[in-house]
């Protein structure tokens, strides 16, 4: 840190994204990222949009809007793109909280929120799971601020239903919820109808793992179009173009690929089926996870034990050393080869350990 | 505004891009965009990252960082890269700029720095140009606070000379002095060598305008290992993976492809001479631009009436209504041909008035 830095960051711990070695190739089961290529339209469109670089994107990307307004069943003025759905998340950070309007959000979660709060400077309440890593909704119930929840949940793939997020939105419309669907579209529903409802509901979701698209950055967020003209202001005031010409070109290809979109979802439903029943066969506890993840434990080995094995051997997943997760490993779900490999693998090292 | 947006936005007054109208074809002299295509090289290798958008980017976009760090003569951690300028320059008024230490900048420049000040929440200083355009450094050295100078300065073209800079930079060792030098390539000189000498001196570079990368978002800062890395805590805690794949892939074909470079930004300089002489010839005032865009006004027409004749006839510049510059228009420098047909519009309009 510098003698320069101001002070309002001095005890600011940013985000750590997961490992991305480059020594050897690995399994890599622990960023949440697709198997699957982008589809052929997204790789075509992003391709023929490279010769026009020098042009600057549509600042408002106004096909890729009215794409994504279309397949949320909303109007172009409820829908902001952005720079993955992180972008997205920081603006309704900066919008909605200030130090009269704390962020709440679930002590286990996804890690950025707390980061969010604080290179905003804002108060923020963490509030705990329940044992069984459920959130309970009447806690935030009965609290003030804006809330921010990720469902289904990471890293524990557990989700609210929609009546239970309409219960909290419902009970105190002068505040924000934001509703973080990183990755509803693996089996689980979206809260986006309820928009058209309740003015005081942000619905963000990504093109990150379920249309292939981690490396392209590109989220939105839904909302009634006051809250998303707030979010305008946002952008036009920090990255006028956070959405560039290929990754905008490449999100219209994603969404025009209906089937592929709808197989590879599919999919990544049945090889999380198959991971989790060969886990629980070898003695693993799991969370009901409705993501393209799951999350294990087993007495067998600890956590962070099973992470380090599995690393030796060419298997990347993700451990957190927080105590209340410590035990457990966040494993992506990958194609059915590389899920069959993982256990074979992971069945040697609970042989070897016996 | 909705009911919810933080009270310390409600006086914030977004930035305007230049207008991007579709109704017809213009010759787009606005938004000082390159006329050229990126090169061969930048476009091959950002399409080969289409079918790879599955995974996340490199979030230390390592490859590229070195390769920026190789062309400016500094090392790896002397570079950050960013998704645009812009974003390295609000991480420059995040980390350098508070309640105590002010922004000050010139009043007549690029119309973000108020608005990355006012979204911030930080107090700003703007201190007048010289009745010739002429940035004054004694008022800066006289002034607390973090310095933002364009060099050269936009909307003007001109430039002060690196050892002016370097003036400014060690009056006042604790204070942070930024260079915006996004016009630096058409035919000025740089002040990155002054980042080896002095801790206090960031300089923030584009490949949006000299390497025909607009609608790519890729920018950088160039400074003291130690500043580089609050940017980069800055960097973590808001979008770690701020430069997508593709867009990293480009910048990296850009920067192999040398002479494609050199190439362009000589017609761009010859292109601007023959405009300046050509407008010279018909009567207008210029200022003396080292930029990809020239700053000229007559009496003969008001730069209103001029920049709306333009639009008439197919031709878009920038009109900037602040009262010292509203007799002015800011022409993006083209291609030759595209100059040829601005200049015998602009002779048309001037036969016309007469």
């Amino acid at each position: 840190m510098s003698k320069f830095f101001s002070e309002k960051y001095k005890n600011l711990t940013p985000y750590v994204p997961g490992e991305q070695p480059k020594e050897r190739e690995y399994i890599k089961l622990n960023t949440n990222e697709s198997p699957f290529p982008p589809s052929e339209s997204a790789i075509k469109l992003s391709c023929e949009q490279a010769e026009k670089l020098y042009l600057y994107p549509d600042p408002d990307c106004k096909e890729l809007t009215a794409a994504v307004a279309n397949i949320n069943g909303v109007e172009f003025d409820n829908v902001i793109l952005t720079n993955g759905s992180d972008e997205v998340l920081n603006f309704a950070f900066m919008a909605y909280c200030d130090k009269n309007t704390p962020a709440i959000f679930p002590n286990i979660s996804y890690g950025f929120y707390k980061v969010f709060a604080e290179i905003n400077g804002v108060p923020y309440e963490e509030i705990p799971l329940r044992s069984d890593f459920t959130i309970d909704v009447d806690e935030y119930i009965n609290r003030k601020g804006t809330v921010f929840i990720a469902n289904p949940n990471a890293p524990t793939g557990i989700a609210l239903t929609v009546s239970e997020i309409e219960r909290l939105v419902k009970s105190d419309r002068n505040r924000i919820v934001v509703i973080d669907e990183a990755y509803v579209d693996f089996g689980w529903e979206s809260a986006v109808p309820l928009t058209n409802k309740y003015d005081n509901l942000i619905v963000t979701q990504t093109f990150s793992k379920s249309r292939s698209m981690a490396g392209a950055r590109l989220g939105f967020g839904i909302a009634d179009k006051s809250i998303i003209n707030d979010l305008i202001t946002i952008k036009y005031s920090t990255n006028p173009y956070n959405v560039n010409r290929m990754t905008a070109a490449a999100g219209l290809g994603a969404i025009n690929d209906k089937k592929y979109f709808s197989d590879n979802c599919k999919k990544i439903i049945e090889n999380r089926e198959y991971t989790v029943k060969s886990l629980k066969d070898l003695g693993f506890t799991l969370t009901n996870s409705y993501a393209n993840f799951v999350f294990a434990k087993t007495d067998k080995i600890s956590g962070k034990d099973l992470y380090l094995k599995l690393k030796e051997r060419g298997v990347l997943v993700r451990h957190f050393d927080k105590p209340e997760i410590k035990e457990y490993n966040r494993i992506t779900i990958g194609s059915f080869e590389q899920m069959q490999k993982f256990i074979n693998i992971v069945r040697d090292i609970l042989e070897e350990i016996k």
